[in-house]
């Protein structure tokens, strides 16, 4: 399987993935996955957003289903991992539960939400949320990428979701840290999820001819933007070791000529802190900072939040359950947002199993996991998987 | 002849003027050159990179030629003055002449040269340095725009100039600053062009997850851009009021994804000062800062230059004796570059005259001319010509 999804999406020079929902590469990855649903018998469900369950009924089986998976859209220029690795393992746990000659007492479902990393439409976790009922429709519907094609343009929507009577979700996904590395662990589980929040920051000031304009006659967006990036940074260095993050990743420029004070820069800031509470102090001192430099700049500065997430904690039973039953794994936190954290505030009993990752990179095309850990990460989504389908 | 340029490129939401070589927009407004040309009965030459020449050679006229013009091409989001009012004024300027009844004893050329901004291509006076000598065809047949289309998808190029014994060029510009204002004259004189370039800033670092790395495990050259905008900022500011200008105005960022750490940031600095010695001063010390920073922030920083022009003086002789003609015009310096730098360089014998803009803004949607003062170019412009042609 992770042969056939290798080449898929791949940017030739340095290997990134650009599997942005509803471009070719990730309808190639869809097709992929209903394919190799099929080729196992189970039965395809999809949403008139894109969202995917395939069902595995044996004859008799009953009660909340559980439910399996992940995602197969990526960041642009992201890594292999993040996503498929989540789905490709549900795959091949059937396989192992079929060759240990399990045979479920209730539904199993291998599922792949639509726009986990919110690349597109930027709004991450666009799939789960639709299907939980976390946002609706017509409250996205009108979301547009940066082409200005609306996500309606793509999907239909508004339809009835997949996730009617189901007991359990567990994802697995490969480490974003080195959490595991430090424990010398192949595999962990989830306690939960930081909350973290996108903000739109946009800043105006006046387009000038960049030679003729004096600095002290400027009303340069600009400046105020490499400010607040500094700022932010600050900010969340003050936390100390492993504490907040503040990241300026995305800024579009109009209009973005060499020879012209910008008239205005558009950036996203993307915070995340252990708590609710520090996160959102974070956001507010980052906000206050960048509206003080406007005024000294002669901009103007307003942080818009575009989706904040509130801190998720796993089903702690099931998690405890889960622990005991692969003889007690690490149970590490994460600062990444997942379909999990979505399902979980849906209140549908929730896990995460994570792989090991040795260098901690995500997002980027060194994101990495070795073959023995994937298989193991396969193994004891397995296990879980018999003991939750009993 | 500007209301028929009016609606041209022009961006409907701001109003800014979207006038890049060799788009539909930019070919419109060539082509309507042409018709005004020929409807003046002037004699149409265009050479194999789009620079056009439009000539009135009366009868008998013959020796060194008298040009007058500008260009049509403009920033992103220019304004509507910048270029096109030289162009229409020189149109204009054949008109009065012949309602004065004056027939030329010297051959008087209307040029427009492409690509000035460099807004496509990225170098400044492209077809003024191709039409010149000071770039050869096969040094620039291959600079891309932003999409990757090549000069030579676009042209040909590489065949004979146009400038064949040009005795003087003369080039009507809007003023970009208020000189003018502050002197309370409609129309200057210029006496030379500050030395200014452009240098690529090429920042690389390691693209990382947003949320799950650690603020000290990142190497982010988003922070060494925001450091070096702020450097630059100040090292300008340093030489104090009207003094050097250092701009970045243009940022590329990769992957450029709201949870992503970028990989790379390219951004654009375009720098000016009185001297060449102070701007290379400026820039070296700008490019000092960001290697530092780069190394606090484990990226590499490296400056390029795309493109350098030393300092102009427009001839004295041809600057004095318009001065004289005109009675006492001001004669004021600028920070901004135009063809007649480029054709000045090559040592045709150059002058320029600017008509004053009230709020000294350019390269945005707020650049003007009152159309009193417009006209006063024009009326200058017909005796400076009258002269020369005499």
């Amino acid at each position: 399987m992770w042969a056939d999804l290798a080449p898929i999406g791949r940017a030739g020079r340095a290997g990134g993935y650009f599997r942005q929902p509803f471009t070719p590469s990730e309808r190639e990855l869809a097709a992929w996955f209903v394919e190799q649903a099929l080729a196992r018998d189970l039965e395809v469900a999809i949403d008139d957003t894109g969202n995917t369950v395939a069902w595995w009924r044996p004859e008799g089986a009953s009660g909340p289903a559980v439910l399996t998976g992940s995602h197969l859209d990526s960041v642009l220029e992201g890594g292999a991992f993040d996503g498929p690795l989540g789905v490709v393992s549900a795959l091949a746990a059937v396989d192992v539960l079929r060759e240990r000659g399990v045979t479920p007492s209730r539904p199993l479902g291998v599922s792949v939400f639509v726009e986990e990393e919110g690349s597109r439409f930027g709004l991450a976790c666009l799939g789960s949320r639709l299907a939980t009922g976390a946002v609706a429709w017509d409250d996205v519907r009108g979301l547009h990428d940066r082409r200005g094609a609306t996500l309606e343009d793509e999907v239909s929507g508004g339809g009835p979701g997949l996730l009617t009577d189901v007991g359990a979700f567990v994802e697995l996904h490969v480490e974003q840290g080195r959490d595991l590395v430090h424990r010398d662990a192949a595999v962990g589980l989830g306690s939960g999820i930081w909350p973290h929040g996108r903000y739109r920051l946009d800043l105006t000031g006046r387009a000038d001819h960049a030679g003729t304009t004096r600095m002290e006659d400027r009303a340069d967006p600009m400046l105020t933007y490499a400010m607040t990036v500094l700022a932010a940074n600050k900010q969340a260095r003050l936390a100390g070791s492993d504490g907040h993050r503040a990241t300026f990743g995305r800024v579009d420029v109009t209009p973005n000529g060499t020879n012209a004070v910008p008239s205005r820069v558009r950036a996203w800031l993307d915070a995340r802190a252990h708590s609710e509470e520090a996160l959102a102090a974070l956001v507010a001192t980052i906000e206050r900072q960048a509206v003080e430099r406007a005024e000294r700049d002669g901009t103007t500065a307003a942080l818009t939040p575009e989706s904040v997430s509130g801190a998720v904690q796993f089903d702690p039973a099931l998690t405890g359950r889960l622990a005991g039953l692969l003889g007690g794994l690490p149970v590490i936190p994460t600062a990444a947002g997942h379909d999990a954290g979505v399902l979980a505030a849906a209140g549908i009993p929730t896990a995460m199993l994570f792989v090991r990752n040795p260098t901690g990179v995500s997002h980027s095309p060194d994101e990495h996991a070795s073959m023995p850990d994937c298989l193991a990460g396969v193994e004891a989504l397995a296990d879980v998987l018999a003991e939750l389908v009993a």
